[in-house]
C-alpha cells in the first residue's frame, strides 16, 4: 500500500483518532507501522502480529509498546493563526476587532520589516505550537516578503507542516507605517510565491492571503485570485467576523449580494480556500461555501475574546461545509489547539443556554474538528488528520502520568476524560511525517533556551 | 500595628493586588514585611527603607529582592468547590445538572464512606488546589462525617485556609446508597461541627452545608439554620443554578415567594452565607442577598459546562451583593482559579455578544473577584484577600520566566498580560498566613508522589 517503502518503526498500544464514520474511535491494542518515508504503512485495531511482521518485514522485538495509560492521537491542525501576532497574545481583552487592529495589530506587524525581530518571534511561535501539538498550521505572517519567507524557513527547519501567507492589504488608512501600494502588493506576492515554491520544502507551502475584504482593493483581490488559480495555491482570509465589518463590506462592495460573493467574484472561493470566523454568514452564503468546497475556520477563543459573535458550528456542519478549528492568535489569547477544543465546546454550550433547542456539539465531534476536520478544511486530508494507512504519520504521544502534570490521575479515568484535561506537559512526543519534532533535539536549528 | 510581633521576613519588588479603590493595583518597587505570626506588618509602595528598618527591626541585608519580572499577588480564593467530586472532573460534558447529579455525583460521593478512598482524593485535591494558588477554599465534602473531618485534617496539615462542609441531604429518592435520614443528618451535623470546632485548627473551620433546597426537608433546613446561628458558623449551599431547579423549588415550597426566601425563612441567609451560582436570581432576590449580607459564588466554568445559565455579574455587583468566584469542581472541569478568572471574562463577553449594551467585566475587575471579592464573599476579608497591613500573608510568587513554562515572554509584556497567560507552572511559591505551603516540603504530611 505504501509503495515499497520499508517499515522502520512499529508501535503497539492505544490509538485515538477520528474517522468519517466515528468522531472519536479508540483502539486499545492496535499496531501501527511507519515507513521510511514517514507514512503509515499499516494500522490494525486487532492485529495479527505474525502476519503483519511477515508482510512488512519487522521482528516482534522491534515493536515499541506504549507505556501504561499512554496513547497516540493525530497531530492537531490549527487552521488559522497569525504567527506575527504571537508576541502580544493576551492583549485582546477589552476592545472590538476594528479598534484592536489599529491599536495593537498594525503597529506590531510593522516591526516585521526587521528580520531579527521576525526570527525571534517566529522561532518562538513555531516551537510553541509544536510543543502544543500543532503538527499543521495555517499561518498569517505580515506584508513583508522576506520575513514571511523566514517564517516558512523556520517551520521547515523545525519540521512543522505549514501553509504560510504573506499578508496583502493595499487599503489601510489608519496606520502610516504599515501599508503597501497595489503595485507593491502584487509584485511582492508574486515574489513570495515564486521563491517559496522554488525552495521546494517538503511540508511548507505558500497560501495566498488577502487580509480581508476591507483592506484590499477589488483590483488586488482579482490579482490574488489569478495567482492562486495559476499556481493551484491555497487561499486564506477572514470573513464575517463581526457585524460592523459585514456592514462596512456591504458599503464598499455595493454590487455584491453578500460578503461571500465579494471573494467569490474575485475567484478566491475555491476548494483550497479557508476563511476564518464566518460568525454571521447567511444560509445562502454557506451554500456558496459548500458548492465551491471552501472551508470555515472556527476560532472560538478569538470570537469570545473580541466579542465578535458566536459561530453556530452545528448549522455549518448541517450545510455540509468543511470546518476546522483555529486559535487565531492573538485575537485568541491561547496558542494551543487543546484550548480551541474547549472553547469550541463552550461556544456551543453558550448557544444552548440561549436556545434550549440547540443541539450542542459533543466532545467527540470537536475532537474530530481539531484533527480530521482541520485537515479537510486545509485540503490536506490526503496527507494528515488521522491514522489512515497511506497518510503521513502526524501524531502526538500523550502521557497522562507525566510527572508534575496538570491533573491527577484516578484509576477510573477514561481516555476521553484524560484528553480533556491535558495540556502541553502531557504531549511528550510529537511527530510530523514520521519525524520526531518534539522534544526538540540538541541539534534543532535556531534552537533557543528559555528566556533568561 | 501588628501588636508587637517581630517582622521576620521582608520582600522587595513588584506586588499586584486589589483594593476597594482599585481592582488591580501594581506597585513596582514595594516593600512588604511579614511578622512572626504570619501577618503583613507593613506594605509600602514607595518605601523609606531606612525608616522602615528602624521601625520594624530588620537590616537591609535581610531584604529578599524578587527576581526579574517576578511578582507577588494575593492567594486565590475558591468560594465553591466539591472536594469529593475532584476524582471525576471533566465528566460533566454532555448532561444537564439534575441528570448529572444522579449519574455521576451521588454514586461517586457514596464512595467516601471509605476513609482510604477519601484520604487519597482529599490529599490530591488539597495539594492540587494549593499548587494552583488557591490559598483559601470553601469545600463541599459528602454526607460522611468522619470523611469530612479527614478533609479538614488534610487541609490543616497542608496549611490551606479552608471552610469544610459535611453535606446534608435527607431528601433524595434517586440513589439508594447515598442518603441520610433527617435524624442522621441532624445528629451527624452536630457531631461534625462539635468535633471540628474542638480541634481548633488555626485556618480550618466548619461550614453548615445543606446541599440545596431540593434535597433537604424544611425540618432539616430549620435545624441547620439553628446550628449556624448558635455557633456563629458560615453557611454554604446552591441556589438558582438552572431553570428546572428553580421551578421544582417553587413546587416544593409553594408558600415561599422565591428560592431565596426558602433559605431566608430557615435562617440560612446571613452575612456568613455563600450561595453558589444564582444564575436566575430576580432583582428582589438579589436585594434579599444585599440586605442580609449574603454572597454569591459565581462558577462560570460549571455554568457553561452543564449549560445551566449565565450569571450577569455586572447586575449582581450593581445591586451591591458580595460576589466571589468558584471552580465548582466537578461541574466545572478545572480546579484552577486562573481558569475561573478566564471563564468569568468569557461569560461576561458572551453576555455582551447577546446584548451589545452589556457592560463587560474588565480583567482587573475579575482579578479582584478572584482575590478580595472571594475573601469578602466568605466573610474572611479581615484575614485575607489583599496585602493590607494586619491581614495574613496569603500570597503567590509568580515567575513568568519559569523554565518550560506555558508561554513565551517578550520584553514588552505587561504584568497584566503575563498574569492572564499563567498556569500553575508560574506559581513558584505559595504562602498561607506567612507559611510557605508550595513547593511541598520533604516533610509534607500525607505527601504522595506522582502516580506511577
Ligand atoms: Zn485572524
Ligand atoms: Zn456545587
Amino acid at each position: 500500500m505504501s509503495g515499497g517503502a520499508r517499515t522502520t518503526r512499529v508501535y503497539r498500544g492505544t490509538f485515538v483518532h477520528a474517522t468519517s464514520a466515528e468522531p472519536l474511535h479508540i483502539s486499545e491494542d492496535a499496531l501501527l507501522g511507519v515507513s521510511s518515508e514517514g507514512k503509515i504503512s499499516f494500522f490494525e485495531a486487532t492485529p495479527d502480529v505474525d502476519h503483519l511482521s511477515k508482510t512488512w518485514g519487522f521482528s516482534s522485538s522491534e515493536i515499541k509498546q506504549l507505556g501504561p495509560k499512554q496513547f497516540f492521537m493525530p497531530g492537531l491542525v490549527d487552521t488559522h493563526i497569525h504567527a506575527s501576532q504571537y508576541s502580544y497574545a493576551g492583549t485582546a481583552l477589552e476592545m472590538p476587532l476594528l479598534q484592536w487592529l489599529n491599536t495593537y495589530t498594525f503597529p506590531t506587524e510593522a516591526n516585521y520589516a526587521d528580520l531579527n525581530f521576525s526570527r525571534d518571534v517566529y522561532t518562538k511561535v513555531v516551537r510553541r505550537t509544536l510543543k502544543n501539538g500543532t503538527t499543521t498550521a495555517c499561518y498569517f505572517a505580515t506584508i513583508h516578503t522576506d520575513s514571511s519567507l523566514l517564517l516558512a524557513e523556520i517551520a521547515d527547519k523545525f519540521g512543522q507542516r505549514a501553509l504560510v501567507g504573506k499578508v496583502c492589504m493595499d487599503v489601510n488608512n489608519g496606520v502610516v507605517h504599515y501599508r503597501e501600494t497595489l503595485e507593491e502588493s502584487k509584485a511582492e506576492t508574486d515574489r513570495f510565491v515564486g521563491e517559496l515554491l522554488q525552495r521546494n520544502y517538503p511540508l511548507v507551502m505558500p497560501v495566498v492571503t488577502p487580509r480581508f475584504a476591507l483592506s484590499c482593493s477589488s483590483c488586488l483581490l482579482g490579482h490574488l485570485g489569478d495567482v492562486a488559480q495559476n499556481n493551484h495555491l491555497h487561499i486564506q482570509s477572514h470573513i464575517s467576523e463581526t457585524k460592523d465589518e459585514v456592514n462596512l463590506v456591504k458599503e464598499l462592495f455595493p454590487t455584491c449580494q453578500s460578503y461571500t460573493e465579494v471573494y467569490q467574484m474575485h475567484h478566491l472561493l475555491t476548494d483550497k480556500t479557508v476563511m476564518a470566523h464566518g460568525c454571521h454568514l447567511t444560509d445562502s452564503e454557506l451554500e456558496l461555501f459548500r458548492d465551491s468546497g471552501a472551508a470555515v475556520s472556527h476560532c472560538p477563543n478569538s470570537n469570545i475574546s473580541l466579542c465578535s459573535g458566536m459561530l453556530d458550528v452545528r448549522r455549518v456542519l448541517k450545510k455540509q461545509v468543511k470546518l476546522g478549528l483555529g486559535t487565531d492568535v492573538a485575537g485568541g489569547y491561547s496558542a494551543s489547539m487543546l484550548d480551541a477544543i474547549r472553547r469550541a465546546l463552550d461556544t456551543s454550550k453558550a448557544l444552548k443556554i440561549k436556545d434550549p433547542q440547540h443541539e450542542t456539539l459533543t466532545f467527540e465531534e470537536v475532537f474530530r474538528l481539531a484533527t480530521l476536520g482541520g485537515s479537510q478544511a486545509l485540503s490536506l486530508e490526503k496527507q494528515t488528520g488521522n491514522f489512515e494507512e497511506g497518510k503521513d504519520f502526524d501524531a502526538l504521544l500523550i502521557n497522562p502520568l507525566v510527572p508534575d502534570g496538570p491533573f491527577d490521575v484516578f484509576s477510573e479515568d477514561s481516555t476521553k476524560v484524560r484528553l480533556y484535561a491535558c495540556d502541553d506537559r502531557n504531549i511528550v512526543e510529537v511527530y510530523v511525517a514520521g519525524k520526531r519534532v518534539v522534544p526538540f533535539g540538541e541539534a534543532s536549528p535556531g534552537s533557543t533556551r528559555s528566556p533568561s
